[in-house]
């Protein structure tokens, strides 16, 4: 493939389908010499639940169903393929059968937003098993990320309560997609707004910004920049006052008459005598309306002590510690084989046996239990064709590809916003900790015995 | 913009400079009505270094000259700029000037490969102050990502020795750019190929991968799995054995005659005792050429461990917390505004005061200080108008753009590779080490008496 040295190093979306492993695309030549015909049946799940979670917010399924629909190689991927060593001495079919590939899986997920635990499957995917196996790099790139920085921004706002959260993370995401997506998953986790100007365009999530410390530092002085925005702003203006002193530049601000604004933002310092003290003077100065913004290395951790301490911030940003999901940066997520159907055959179940990494063998629906309040009591793991539980049973995965093809249409952003929360208030409180969570009670019943989750956080392996 | 709710939400080459700060645009608005002319100067570096990082290697700043080369506002981005709530009220030159915006800065950096540490500017913008401000967001989630993965992967090279070592992380990077651009940054940093086809392809860097425990679940044995892949792959087979029992596989492929296979994969289980037990096996069976190659959470930390256990293990592969850096999953990398001209007036150097973030003011330049040997011994961080230091110095911030064009042809990705192999064998080994690493002596020159970094790893805060 041609390539231009300075290209910007973007994935154009006609070469997603190269963002794959390389395995993929080996395992497809052999399944295609001598597993013809077969159907695999693959799921998605997380592992274990990091340290201090309680929940994750299944999130990343409009980027994985946008991945899987309308992917295919294009000739002249197939071409650059065909140069590959490893590809070297393999049929012309092989390669044949790759430009001619289109995803004609059907896949079943969670909706998106749906809080969920460990061993359970947020996503199945059925289909002619090559093409099922090809799907796994990037559906797990896509969804274990999203979900990543959903269930961190899930307890920022948590944590946050009624006070007004923003993304400031791109410049610290891993990478400019990243930045994008942690603003998607951190809005749709309940988050109020971000920074990143691409996602407010494309997404529809609401801006927020103004001034950088090198704003004030272009000016003569302080004030003269803190006009100069306002002037511009009139209507906008939050002022970044720690540049040099933070309380003397609150006490010129608010004590200049002619200048306007409708808060202040501290990004350094000790935020809880600092928002104290500019409190203080902001209302000496009869400004009770002006806002204080907080930022700089927050987390759920520290919005919680600060809101605890009754720290008068009226709004926080947010940025590396929770789009890189600092204290987690990885989520044990797996999408693995767990049936096969030989042509005309039966359906088997499979599963691996590898030290810790043991699998549960079959296809599963998640049924979850609520009670007559609507409060999450407990779910319920079954085979997919074992009885639906009775009483008040939500199965969890539907539907949401049907032959490669999207079924429905996918709910809007904000409108996932709001399930999520809905959803967050009906999760038992000790579940939501932020610290030693309680284990959410997930029962995986295989055989006759139903076997109970460990009932550590985190819940059990598979 | 429209937007098609199933796309795979991957950023277009042309909206890349989107992705960046709402607060970059209103500063360029409120810049361009009271700053008319003013040039600024940004640097860019890593305010401290990690716990257990000696250095770090410069990395990211192809995708950041691809980034700013060719930088620009479609009408149909100006169309949707229009129509944010931010931006309502400005004046219809602000949307014009977007428009017309070309990139005309001049930009220096160290050579992509270099390894810097914490304080030093890795690279600076000079130029009209709306437009090196507008391009922080991007540049700092390009290099710092980049960099951190480079850091990274240089250690897991350090302690792989001899051993290949083979980037596995696409899965479970930041999302599918995060992945590819993660195959980039350990593949310059030293390590020897990656499962990401994309990479593959698009840079050039050997690929590597053989099969998954689904592809030997697929099959009614292990052994039939074994065989067809062997049948399809004759020259490249590496057999996964650890899907049911570890050395009943490898005992029973071994004693196969007919099977032809150039390694083993350990993916699971304890990786000493299984290689040894594994090595013995296939040395019995006089498969002494076939090699052992082990994954599973590895890391540097314990690639280093096996290697003094004498495991027998000749390749491994690394993924999540290589690519996501899980020890440390953020720099702390900042943009900062070093110096401001007015129009035709002299350039005055500025840096901030905020508690704890406190900047340098000035443009810098970075002299590497080295012995007879080639050894490095120390850093100068020098004003860029002071006279260069005498001896064995050299600058490291070179120009690599001037008016917004690219100035001499980047070197190929292997280039920088050799690059980093030859810059780290001149770092005094006390700095390469693991953990507890020394710092590397940076002097910051400033006024009379130049200030000596703080003793410990990490070096001075500014």
């Amino acid at each position: 493939m041609d390539r231009n040295p300075l290209d910007p190093l973007l994935i154009h979306p006609e070469e997603r389908g190269l963002v794959t492993d390389l395995y993929q695309l080996t395992m497809w030549a052999a399944y295609r010499r001598h597993r013809q015909g077969v159907r695999g049946v693959f799921e998605l799940w997380f592992r274990e639940l990091p340290p201090q979670r309680g929940f994750l917010i299944f999130a990343g399924l409009a980027p994985a169903l946008g991945f899987l629909q309308g992917l295919r190689f294009t000739p002249e991927q197939v071409r650059a393929l065909r140069e590959l060593p490893a590809f070297s001495g393999l049929d012309e079919g092989f390669f044949r059968s790759l430009e001619e590939f289109r995803f004609s899986c059907d896949v079943w997920a969670m909706p998106e937003g749906t809080p969920v635990f460990a061993g359970e499957p947020v996503l199945r995917v059925e289909g002619p098993i090559e093409q099922a196996q090809l799907v796994e790099t990037y559906l797990l790139a896509a969804v274990s990320f999203s979900t990543l920085v959903a269930s961190k921004a899930a307890r920022v706002r948590l944590a946050a309560g009624e006070a007004r959260v923003v993304d400031f993370g791109s410049r610290r995401a891993h990478g400019p997609l990243a930045a994008c997506w942690a603003a998607r998953s951190a809005f749709l986790a309940g988050l109020d707004g971000t920074s990143n100007v691409w996602a407010a365009l494309r997404l529809g999530i609401p801006e927020s910004g103004t001034m950088a410390h090198s704003f004030v530092l272009s000016f003569a002085d302080e004030l003269s920049a803190f006009r100069a925005f306002a002037e511009t702003f009139p209507e906008r203006t939050f002022l970044l006052v720690d540049t040099f002193d933070t309380l003397a530049a609150v006490e010129r601000a608010a004590a200049d008459r002619k200048l306007r604004f409708l808060g202040v933002r501290l990004d350094s310092g000790d935020l809880l005598a600092l928002s104290r003290a500019v409190r203080a003077i902001l209302d000496q100065h009869g400004r009770r309306e002006v806002k204080i913004v907080a930022s700089g290395d927050l987390d759920e951790y520290r919005i919680w002590q600060l809101r605890q301490a009754g720290a008068p911030i009226d709004a926080f940003g947010v940025g590396t510690r929770m789009v890189t999901s600092e204290d987690a940066p990885a989520l044990q997520a797996v999408y693995k084989l767990v049936a096969v159907q030989e042509p005309h055959g039966p359906r088997r179940a499979v599963a691996k046996s590898s030290a810790g990494k043991e699998t549960l063998p079959g296809a599963k629906q998640v049924y979850r239990e609520s009670d007559a309040s609507g409060l999450f009591l407990r779910d319920l793991v079954l085979p997919v064709e074992a009885k639906p539980p009775q009483g008040f049973f939500q199965p969890l995965l539907l539907p949401v590809m049907r032959g490669g093809r999207v079924v429905s249409p996918l709910p809007e952003l904000a409108e996932i916003r709001r399930y999520v929360h809905e959803q967050l208030s009906r999760l038992p409180e000790g579940v939501k900790s932020l610290e030693k969570p309680e284990a959410f009670p997930v029962v995986f019943g295989f055989g006759e015995k139903p076997q109970a989750t460990n009932p550590e956080a985190g819940g059990r392996r598979r």
